[in-house]
């Protein structure tokens, strides 16, 4: 994907936001976040979708039980990134037709293998069949998630001016050299989520999954927070504190994506939770600074504002 | 589709129900009803997902705006099968890249309007693109509902012996000659599913929408319901009671499919509530007989129990 794709990510996105000023109030969290919340009589329910197709998201040669966990993990790591429960999932599936009664059967399989793994339990699905044999495999995961019982609920536009960012572990090179890297076989940071829920509460300001790159989501973090607080902010980062995963640079660490380790905005009067890796700050964005995400490399400021894989 | 096919939908959904042996007691509905309902502290939800695919749900001639509202429409219309209230949606698409940004405006804002008409608001999305230009568009919609305030939900497998099957409206040619018939532009029942439940309460057994065919879908109700109390069951229609769109045949009403009207078993004892159609009973299955849904037509009891669209 370029910049000048006609169908860019960012425009994607935007069409899925643009009707949130019309949502009615039991709408508590609007598209624009890893997942949506809505008010139920009594309670509260987060909501997203992720898809995987095939040629996209993962190559051709990726056996069907790992298209299955990507679908299913990368679902997971969403509702990581808001600290919550996961409850359950629903997948909707078009198969090309020579995928066989058999490959249908592993896929969905893997399907509820991994979902009952990951605690979100299959509860629901929709199959359908390409009429061209070939027709590019779609896999589709529909999670629901509930607020832990302390009702804290963590979203990307709560970073205030001072906050710490830190990250849960290295970044750079998920996808490995012929696609069957680490994008397939990722831990969602549940556990680590809670643990740092756990321990330092409110202070948890903001956090999203690392899904696209540290320079976009980090971006994406940074401006969620500058339109809801109004102060316009900009993330400092430090090269030399990004963790790389081994034999990787920082521009890999910065831009590769699918690692879904978190990114998490902490208040400064906290210390850094074990595990966790500080790798820079939020300050006030200097007057006609156009950059949301600032990394000091060597001597210099680089803008990594777009840094990171504008995967439709 | 044929019954030999080798991906038939009677072997895909038998995929999706493979596991529900073995789900968590939080799942109140599991896999095989109109929607699944889970358990949430203090309430209860329903979710189920659906998916339109180019060729296979709407041809290449359809406008974006109907292929929007058919997705979110036929989505409703599990919620009224399940007599319950429309909450929220979802919807993950893939694009072919030769739609455009233009297109995939078009395909959104009407999903959002459509859901928005519905009282079902779009709060999440995931969008994507084919790599190639003209791969099939695919737009999956997940829909959230809640139980009515009197807590009844209605199931397909609730239907006893002696039970009135009524339907809510005529059926047949929803396609259309070209493909641009009713189904794209087909009210969904809700009203009509909360007028029956006001109306007669828990003496409305089980209910379902016609998606496939009278035939088929009210085999689902009778198999359903015969698993359930553990009583073989029957259906028994009258073709000359089974309403007909005009210049529709018999054949066209059992297995046209499409229709998306509800067919739903109360008990014996009430009456028919306005605007629903009586169109037969269900009864004791004769030994050694296999047939789930008979109908009399003329002289004669035909098997119409496979009468309907196996559309994967």
């Amino acid at each position: 994907m370029t910049a000048n794709d006609p169908l860019s990510e960012r425009d994607l996105i935007a069409l899925v936001e643009a009707g949130n000023w019309k949502l009615p109030a039991h709408v508590l969290i609007a598209p624009g976040d890893d997942m949506a919340m809505l008010a139920v009589p009594g309670s509260a329910i987060l909501v997203a979708v992720d898809q995987v197709v095939q040629g996209r998201h993962f190559v051709d040669a990726t056996p069907l039980d790992l298209v299955a966990r990507k679908a299913v993990a990368r679902n997971v790591s969403d509702v990581a990134a808001m600290a919550a429960i996961p409850l359950a999932t629903l997948a909707a599936v078009v198969l090309p037709r020579s995928i066989g009664l058999d490959g249908a059967r592993e896929l969905l399989d893997s399907v509820r293998k991994y979902a009952a793994e990951f605690k979100c339990p299959l509860i629901g699905g929709d199959t359908a069949v390409h009429q061209q044999s070939d027709g590019p495999l779609v896999l589709s995961v529909t999670i629901l998630a509930t607020p832990r019982a302390d009702g804290l609920v963590v979203t990307r536009d709560g970073a205030q001016i001072g906050d710490r960012l830190i990250v849960s572990g290295p970044l750079g090179g998920s996808f490995g050299d012929s696609g069957q890297g680490r994008h397939l076989t990722f831990t969602p940071r549940i556990a680590e989520a809670h643990a740092i829920a756990d321990r330092i509460g409110v202070a948890l300001h903001a956090m999203i999954d690392i899904s696209d790159g540290l320079g976009l989501d980090c971006a994406r973090l940074i401006d969620a927070s500058t339109r809801k607080c109004q102060r316009m902010m900009q993330a400092r980062l430090d090269s030399r504190l990004i963790p790389c995963n081994a034999g990787m640079l920082i521009r890999h660490a910065l831009g590769d994506g699918e690692d879904y380790e978190l990114l998490a905005a902490i208040d400064w009067s906290v210390a850094i939770p074990d595990r966790w890796i500080e790798i820079g700050s939020i300050i006030d964005r200097p007057t006609n600074d156009p950059r949301s995400v600032v990394v000091r490399i060597g001597e210099s400021d680089e803008d990594a504002t777009n840094l990171g894989w504008n995967h439709d």
